[in-house]
């Protein structure tokens, strides 16, 4: 076998089943080793940020190391900005990336470049194979080192000479246990701090401490304590709806985020990374924790917070019940003109039970995941790293993993237009994905940024450099064009009709929601 | 005023003209900054990799830096490919990349990133300010750097806090002067390599040797010796047409190009490095030039070829007058099923003078390159990176640059959906852009590369990966959906028709071909 082939046998055995692929030239000996793997799926994509943010969808749900295949440096650079979401995740991805024979690399042809250096950047781990059969076991190492918990990002690099070159055989991973709890002088510092004045402590939750089983612990350590759960304004996955314990989420602006916070004298962080503002203001603080604040760090985003929350709860003599349990919320039919609000409601009346929302609704989506709290059980993905363009791809990974569970995609305008190319996976593979375009016609969001960096009476160019009207986009158009059926709606009746008939029909669809 | 204006202020003043732009919050300075400039253009790209794009087809065309406006990490890795494909076309472009605050950056917000290791890969050059009042200062060096003959790809990255802290008053960039030329050693060997047997000794042209009035020194040299000129496969520029010094373009097939030069003795290199294979494939060689040939490098593509193919001729004492001179051609109209030919002929024959295409047609260009040498004269813009989803973007900058020439996008479907937002841009700066999408329905190169790499017998996952159709693109929809109008042919008449109509349109419009 050759060494594609040893690398690709080698990943199928650690249980890699899926590669999101855009492969070029230099991998087309691993295309063929694909091929031949019978039980291996490719899902292609028609560029490379639909095969990044899909692999981290993946990735999300699935709990396990996702794959990838990349074209050489240039390809690689256009899967980066979903790689960086991915690594701020914590998702475990591993990304193959061809790249010219050795011997071919010092002739400089034109797509010559340093790929390990487009890699670095986003990655946590980078390895380019010393041989053709050296490539099982740097195949191990991408493994093992994506599978880093919770998840890393392993970029290996496989000359094209090493590919088509004599192999060694597959070679075994060992097993890879969970991170152990925290210390037990962590568990007791976080307990002494709970025991003290109620409403003076809370939980900032981030990471694997937002899976269900996690927030049972956190609603009992609620239970017995009064400590307020609060969850990172942009978690991974976040699993919430009826009958789970529910977290408040933190502002996105900053001034808002520590003016909540500001009350709090003690902060137990778990599985995150204490809050900072998203992007810096003139005069406007970095930190958002009070000033002076006593930082108790249960468990970081790499640590056992869910092992962590639970020995915590015990230590704290916690009930078996938690608090906080999110009971059914019920709204009254919206009617006239179609409203993030409206588009809320009608999910929390129609979502399914184990809904995946891939949420990047931007400046339309808090109304939209306020009104969906009391919404039967589902997950929440969210942008974590901040580089648009994600939410398609991230559906198109979410439903590959899970094929039983409707997707929704929650997707901003502005921010959909990066990767639209994700719709023709979509309509390819026959995904289970209702996609909501929230369209209105700006990057809404950065009207707000103007004014507060400061920039005082804009003018008709500034302006226009943010508006996406002038042509106006009609994403049905699009969404046709690459082969799922569109609808455009803007009245919240005609929006919850075709919500209903998107979420009772299987496979993907796409409404436009005119705002 | 603030460092952003005046980094923009001595940007200005250096001649940068316009920016292309897809900023975010980190950029809103510098955004208001290029609003403050009364007489600096804006144009929104969607996508960064349009940006970037667009960049180098005004660059080529204008023989100036041009400007993008980036946002950090992330979306400065969306705009990599086609900086690649910039720098390998030696244009100049100066990136603007703004930054989180400095004091900022070590708290690890969602968006921070290495973005100077983003750049670096795809730069010549790469500097962070300093300061708020270093900031005009670096940007004369950007410009500078960029400028370096015949361009550099330049990245300035900004942090927020320098754009909004007081500035230094704009500097003043001294005068760029071009390149001497080459010393008269290089020359006479030339010449004594040219006096040789007739038939044994090629020009082999690139970069700047592809303009017209270098083309004449050409002419003038083929004129005196007989000597064959052969042109780089992927030229950043090519003046061709009728009346224009005629140039054969080295086949991109290895094993072709290879028997292409095998009977040169002496290969004289004037704007181009030698040609090496785009890939590499088992057992075929990397270096295209026959084994044991001379090889004269009379200018490099940072040299003045121009002026060394002037002094070259004068040594040689060739007559004024050039041969290979262009002629006319007449083909038949082509009528039935549409094919690149057809199309290729009905160019030929409509396509207006001063027309600039930009070539991104993969498997179908060679036939429509070849039926147009006997056009009227023409800029012909080529991958010269390799780096796919090059075309449309080309053709936007290509467009802002000389507005009042008519410019023709030739994109293949697949590389066409990398950047497929281009079609926005065009609509909304009413460009003057046909783009003729040459829809085939697959990656027809990787077709052929899956076999030139040895994979005998692909199965159905591997030939799917290469595949485009099911979904078929509707190209018509998605540029309809982009407010460019658009029309679906599958016939030499109605190819010929539409061509036609949109010629004599101004504005942008596409051509879908169905192949």
């Amino acid at each position: 076998m050759n060494g594609a082939q040893a690398l690709v046998a080698t990943l199928r055995a650690c249980g890699v089943e899926v590669c999101f692929a855009n492969p070029g030239t230099s991998e087309m000996q691993l295309v063929a080793a694909i091929d031949g793997q019978h039980d291996m799926r490719a899902v292609l994509g028609l560029f490379e940020g639909v095969v990044t943010g899909a692999a981290d969808g993946y990735a999300r749900m699935a709990d396990k190391p996702a794959m990838t295949l990349l074209h050489l440096g240039p390809g690689l650079g256009n899967g980066l900005a979903n790689l960086h979401n991915a690594r701020r995740a914590a998702s475990p991805v591993i990304n193959l990336i061809g790249e010219h024979a050795t011997y071919h690399q010092h002739f400089d042809a034109p797509l010559t470049s340093d790929t390990a250096g487009v890699a670095r950047p986003m990655s946590d781990w980078v390895r380019v194979s010393r041989s053709a059969r050296d490539l099982a076991q740097a195949g191990v190492e991408a493994f093992l080192a994506a599978g880093t918990y919770p998840g890393k990002i392993a970029s290996l690099i496989v000359p094209a000479d090493h590919a088509w070159g004599e192999g060694s055989s597959p070679v075994d991973a060992p097993e890879q246990a969970l991170p152990p709890s925290s210390p037990q002088a962590v568990i007791d510092e976080a307990a002494g701090a709970l025991r003290g004045v109620e409403g003076e402590t809370c939980l900032y939750l981030g990471g694997r401490a937002l899976r269900e089983g996690a927030l049972v612990q956190a609603g009992r350590i609620a239970a017995a304590t009064g400590a307020r759960l609060i969850c990172e304004t942009f978690p991974a996955r976040l699993q919430r709806g009826v009958g789970r314990v529910a977290v408040e989420k933190l502002p996105y602006f900053g001034e808002q985020a520590e003016e909540y916070l500001s009350g709090f004298r003690t902060v137990i962080l778990c599985g995150a990374e204490p809050p900072v503002s998203f992007f810096a203001y003139p005069g406007k603080p970095s930190w958002l924790l009070p000033n002076g604040a006593r930082v108790v760090r249960l468990a970081s985003v790499r640590e056992n917070a869910g092992a962590a929350l639970e020995e915590l709860a015990e230590a704290l003599g916690a009930p078996e019940e938690p608090v906080l349990v999110q009971q059914p919320q019920g709204f009254p039919v919206e009617t006239g003109k179609l409203t993030p609000k409206s588009i809320g409601v009608a999910l929390s009346e129609l979502m399914p039970e184990g809904a995946i929302v891939s949420d990047e609704a931007a400046t339309s989506g808090l109304p939209i995941y306020g009104k969906t709290a009391g919404a039967p059980p589902h997950d929440w993905l969210t942008l974590t790293g901040g580089a648009i363009g994600q939410g398609m791809p991230l559906a198109v990974g979410a439903a590959v993993a899970c094929p039983d569970r409707k997707v929704i995609a929650l997707q901003a305008d502005g921010s959909g237009m990066y990767t639209n190319q994700a719709l023709w996976t979509m309509a390819r593979e026959r995904l289970d994905i209702v996609t909501i375009i929230l369209n209105n016609g700006s990057y809404a969001i950065l009207n707000v940024e103007l004014m507060r960096v400061g920039v005082e009476n804009p003018g008709p160019k500034a302006l226009s450099m943010l508006d996406l009207k002038n042509p106006e986009i009609n994403w049905t158009q699009l969404s046709e064009g690459m082969g799922v059926p569109g609808m455009r709606v803007s009245t919240a009746e005609r929006f919850r009709d075709a919500l209903s008939e998107a979420i009772q029909t299987k496979g993907p669809s796409l409404i436009e929601a005119i705002l």
